[in-house]
C-alpha cells in the first residue's frame, strides 16, 4: 500500500483523488491546500487527515506526493518533496519559465526520486493504442503527425492572464502528443495565430486560435491546430501518416446513437471536456505511476519530457511574435 | 453491335434505354408502347423507330428484346419474343400468377432463349461484393441474412389494388436477394404485416409494414423487413452472419459531408429512391446482359429465379392470411 | 446509508459487489454463498461479513438485499426476502417456471416490498436514450422494432443443460428489451431456430441460432435474431424504426482508433462480452435501485416484468417445438 | 449546339471528350494532338475530325477549345484561342511562370473571351457542399482550412523534373481550394517539405511530403499536408472549421460494404486516383463551362484564380528554400 499525499484540492487535485481512492495500491492519507475549507471537504472524502505542507513532507511515512496546486507553485513544492525523499507526480507545467522548469528538474535527479509529469493524453486508450500500432511497425516510418485540440469555450480573461498563453498552457499537450508520436525530437518550430472568439483575448495579450509546425532533423512533419471555443464539443483527434498506412483517433462521444430523419443521420456531440474525455486516461495515469513507485518498469513522462514541452511552447510564442521560424 | 428493341417508355423503359444508348456494344433500333406519344419521345432520344410489338418481333435482325411494359403483358411478351428466338431481358415479376410464369419459362426453355429477369440489386456494387466475399468464404458458412428494405412514400393506392400486394410488388425483390446470399434454397416462409401509414392501403386489402422469416432445411434463416414509408430516404440495407464473421452493406448517400454543431454531428438521408440507389446497378445489369447474349459466360437472373421469389411471395402472402408458417 | 446483503459471491455477485462498495449511499454489510471460500474472499473486499441466508435474513438493519445466486434459488430467496420486509433486487430469471414465478410475485405484492429484475441492458446509456427518444416522439410511433443480439461463444453444455434453453436463458433480454420499446405488450410470438455452433449443443436439445418475431395488437412488430457465437465480438445492437424516422444504438468499442492500409480502414471488434459492454448499465442499475429503496420515483423493471419475458420466452420455445405461431 | 475542338488526346483530353460525348449539349467536332496517333484512336470515339492547331483556331463554327495538352503550350494555345474569340477551358496550370500566366490571363481579358481553369475539385458533389453550407452560415466565420490530399504514388522522376515541383504540380489545387474556402485572399504562406518516399525525387531537387500554412489580413488560416504516395488510396478530405460549427468532407469507397472478424470492422480503401474520385467532378466541371457559354451565369474558375493559385505555390516554393515566411 503506497501512502500518499495530495497538494492542492481544486477541480484536478479531486479527480485524482476521486482514481486513488479507488486503487486498492493507494491510501491517500494527507491533504493539503492554501483554502483550508477545499482540503477539509476532499479530505472528508478520502477518509484522510489535512495537514501543512511541511508536516506531509516531513512525515517519513508518506511515500508520494501528487501535487496540483497552482502553477506557480510547482516548482518550489518539487524540490521540497525531491528533498524529502518522496515520488512525485507533478500536473504540467512544472514552471513557466524553462529555467526554472529546468532547474527543478535537476534537483529531482540529485536526489534521485521518481519525478512523473501529468501528461494525461499520453494514457488515454486511444491515443495510447496509437502509439502502440506507430511501435509495432503498423504504419511504417512516421512522416506528418496532424493534431487538432480545440476546447469547448474559452476559460475567464483572468485566468489567461496569467496562463502563459496559449502556447504554454493549452498547445503544450500536443507539443508533448506530438513529440512523442513523432518518435524523434523536433528542432524547429513554425506558429500563426488570431483571435477569432472573444476580443478580451486580444486585450490580453493573447490569441485562441492557431497553428503549430514542428519539423525534426531527418524530415518528419507535425502540425497542430488550436481553438479556444468549438461548438461541437472537445475536439480531440489525432491522426499519424507513415510510409505504409496511417492512424487516426476520432472524437468520443456518449452513447453509439444515431437518429435519422428526413434530414439525414444524426450523431451526438463530442465529449464535453477533459473530466468526460479523459476520464480513463487519469485513471490509468495514475495507476501507473503507482505501479512504477512500485517498482514496475514503465514509461511514465519526465521532467525532461514537461521541459521539452515548455521548450516547444516557448518557440511557438516566440515565432508568434517575431513571425519567423524558431529553433527549438 | 447488339440490336435491341425496348417494350415500353415509362420510367423503367427510359432507365434502360439511357442505359443501352451509352454502351458501346448496343444499339437500340425500336421503341413499342400502348401510348404513342411516349414511344415518339423515347425514340427520339435513342435514335430509334417506333413500331408495333408485332413489327420489331418479326424483324430478324433484332437480338434481344428489353421488356419493360406493365406486368399483365410480361408473359405473353415473352412468350412471343422466345418463339422469335430473341434473346429476353424482363422485368420482374414474369407475372403475378406462378402457374402463368412457370408455364411462360417453359415456352423460353423450349426455343432455348435467353431469358433474364430484372433482379437489379444483383448487380448493386455493394450487394454483389456482399456475395462475392461469402463465395470466397470471408464469413464461413452462411448463418443469418437480414434484409432491410423501405420505400420512400407508398405508391398511389389505385397502384396498390393492382399491384399483386407488397410480398409480390415490393418484397420479391428481398426474396431474390435472400435467396442469393443465403446460398439454399428456402423450404418455410412465416410472415406478419401491418398498415401504419395510410388507412386507404388497408381499404386495399394491403399492407405497409412486413416482416417475412424464411428457413432453409439445413436451418439457415433469413429476416425480412419491408416499410413502404421511410423518412429519412430509401433505406437499402443488408446484413450477413455466418460461422466466421459478418458482411454488411449500410445505405448510401450523394456526398460523404458532416456538418458538427452544438446538437452533434449530421449526414445527410439515404439516396432518396431506386433510380438514385441502383443507378449503377440498372447500368450493369444491361450491360451483362448485352455480354451474354455476346457470349460470354456470366451468372445472370434466369426464368426460374423470377419464378421461385414468387412462390416465396405467394407463400408470404398465404401466411399473412392465414396467420401460419407456409411451406414454400 | 443503505445496509445490504449480496447472496451469491459468483461472477455477477461480485460485480455488484463492486459497484455497491463505490455508491456512497450503500454499505455492503454481508455476504452469502453456499461456496464458504467464494463468500470469505468477496467479503474481504466489501470489508463484510460472511453469513448465512437465514442470518443476514433476520438481520433486522439489512435494508435490502441483491439475488444473484443460481436461479434456482431465486424465487425461494425471493420469497424469503419479502417476508422479512427487505427491498429486493434479482438476478433474471426469477424461476425457470411461469408459474413459479408468478406465485413469488405475488408474495412480494402481498408484503409490500420492493422487488427489482436484473435487467441490465434497460440502463445502458445508449439502449436508454433509445427509450428517451422515442418517449420524446423523435420517431414518431413505433412501428418495429430490430434486435441483434448475438453472444462471443456459448457456454459450456453443462451450463445450457441447466439453462431453460436459448429463449429462457438468452433471448429473455432481448424479449425485455422488445417489450419496453414497442411501448405495447406483444400478443403473438414465433420463432425458427437451428444449432451451426456446436453438434453437441443438439445433443443437450437446445439451439445456438435464432429468430423470434413479435407483434402487437395494434400491429407493432419486433424481430429479434441470437447466436450463441460472433465472432466479432459482443454483438448489441437495438434499431426502431417509427412513423417518423429511425433510431439506432451501434455496438461499442474500446478506443476509436482507426488503422489505414493498402486493404482499407480497420477498426477493433466490438467490446468482447457483457462485462465490458453494460459495465456502465450495472453501475446505473444498482445506482437506480438504491435510489428507489431511498425513495426516490424511479422506473425499474419489476416482477411483472421478469414474467411477462418469461412467458414470450415460453412461448417462442412452444413456437420452436410446435413448428407454429404461439399467442403469449 | 455547342461546337467544341479539343487540343491534346492524352489521359485528361479522354476524360473531357467523353464527358463531352454524353453532354446532350456539346458537339465534339476537331480532335489535335501532337501525336498524330493519339488524335486518330480519340477522333474515333467522338466521331470527330483529326486537324492541325492551326485548322481548329480558325474555323469559325468552333465555339470554344479544350486545352489538355502539355502545360508548357497552355499560354500560347490561350492566347491563340483568345484572339480567334473562341471560348476556353484550360487545363491547369495556366504556366509554370506567374509572369506569363498574367499575360496570358491579358490577352484573354483584353479579347473580351471566357478563360475557365480545370479546377475540377470546385466541382466535386462533396467539396460544394461544403462550399455552399460555408456560403449559407452553417458554421458561422470560417476560421480554420484543412486540407488532406496524398497521391497513392510518386509520378515517373522525369515527369517531376519538368513539373515545376510539388507545390506547383500537385499541391496547387490545394492552394486553390484553400483560397476559394477561406473566403478570403491569403497574404502569407510558410512551407516546410521533405523526401520520405524515393531518395530520386530528392536527386531530381523535388519534395515528396509537405505541409503549407496560409494565413489571410483577417486572421484566417488553412493548413495544406501533401504527400506523393499514400498506401490506403487516393486521400482527399477537407475540414472547415468556423464560429458556429464545422464541416468536412471524407474520403469515398466504391461500396459500403464493412466486413467483421475477429480482428474487427473492416472497409475498403479510398477510390484509387483522381479519374474515380473525381469522375462526377469532371463530368459536373464541363457541363458548367457549356452552360456559361450558352449564357448562364455560373461561378467558375477563371484566369485570376489560376494565376493566384501559381503565385501560392512560388510563394511556398520560396519559403522552402530561403526557410523564411513569404507575402504572397
Amino acid at each position: 500500500m503506497i501512502r500518499i499525499a495530495i497538494i492542492g484540492a481544486g477541480r484536478i487535485g479531486q479527480i485524482h483523488a476521486a482514481n486513488l481512492v479507488q486503487n486498492v495500491n493507494a491510501e491517500v492519507v494527507y491533504i493539503s491546500d492554501v483554502i483550508e475549507s477545499a482540503a477539509v471537504s476532499l479530505a472528508s472524502r478520502c477518509s484522510a487527515t489535512v495537514v501543512s505542507v511541511d508536516h506531509l513532507m516531513n512525515d517519513a511515512s508518506v511515500d508520494a506526493v501528487v501535487i496540483a496546486s497552482s502553477t506557480d507553485t510547482h516548482a518550489d513544492l518539487v524540490e521540497q518533496a525531491a528533498a524529502a525523499g518522496k515520488s512525485i507526480f507533478c500536473e504540467k507545467p512544472l514552471d513557466l519559465s524553462s529555467e526554472r522548469a529546468a532547474a527543478c528538474i535537476s534537483v529531482a535527479e540529485k536526489h534521485g526520486v521518481l519525478l512523473s509529469i501529468g501528461f494525461n493524453r499520453r494514457h488515454d486508450p486511444s491515443f495510447s493504442r496509437l502509439k502502440n500500432e506507430i511501435d509495432a511497425g503498423t504504419i511504417g516510418n512516421v512522416e506528418v503527425v496532424s493534431i487538432t485540440s480545440r476546447d469547448p469555450s474559452p476559460p475567464p480573461v483572468e485566468y489567461l492572464k496569467r496562463s502563459g498563453g496559449l502556447f504554454r498552457d493549452m498547445m503544450i499537450h500536443d507539443f508533448d502528443m506530438g513529440r512523442w508520436l513523432l518518435g524523434e525530437e523536433p528542432n524547429q518550430v513554425f506558429a500563426i495565430g488570431s483571435v477569432m472568439s472573444d476580443p478580451r483575448i486580444k486585450a490580453a495579450a493573447d490569441i485562441d486560435t492557431a497553428i503549430a509546425i514542428l519539423k525534426t532533423a531527418s524530415g518528419r512533419m507535425c502540425q497542430i491546430t488550436n481553438s479556444r471555443r468549438c461548438d461541437y464539443g472537445y475536439d480531440q483527434r489525432i491522426e499519424v501518416f507513415g510510409s505504409k498506412g496511417m492512424v487516426r483517433a476520432d472524437n468520443q462521444t456518449k452513447t453509439k446513437v444515431e437518429v435519422a430523419s428526413a434530414s439525414g443521420f444524426a450523431t451526438e456531440p463530442a465529449l464535453p471536456f477533459f473530466l468526460e474525455r479523459y476520464a480513463n486516461a487519469y485513471r490509468i495515469q495514475l495507476d501507473k505511476f503507482l505501479r512504477v513507485v512500485s517498482g514496475e518498469n514503465l514509461e511514465l513522462p519526465g521532467g525532461p519530457d514537461g521541459l521539452r514541452a515548455l521548450q516547444l511552447a516557448d518557440a511557438a510564442q516566440q515565432s508568434l511574435e517575431t513571425g519567423l521560424p524558431v529553433k527549438a
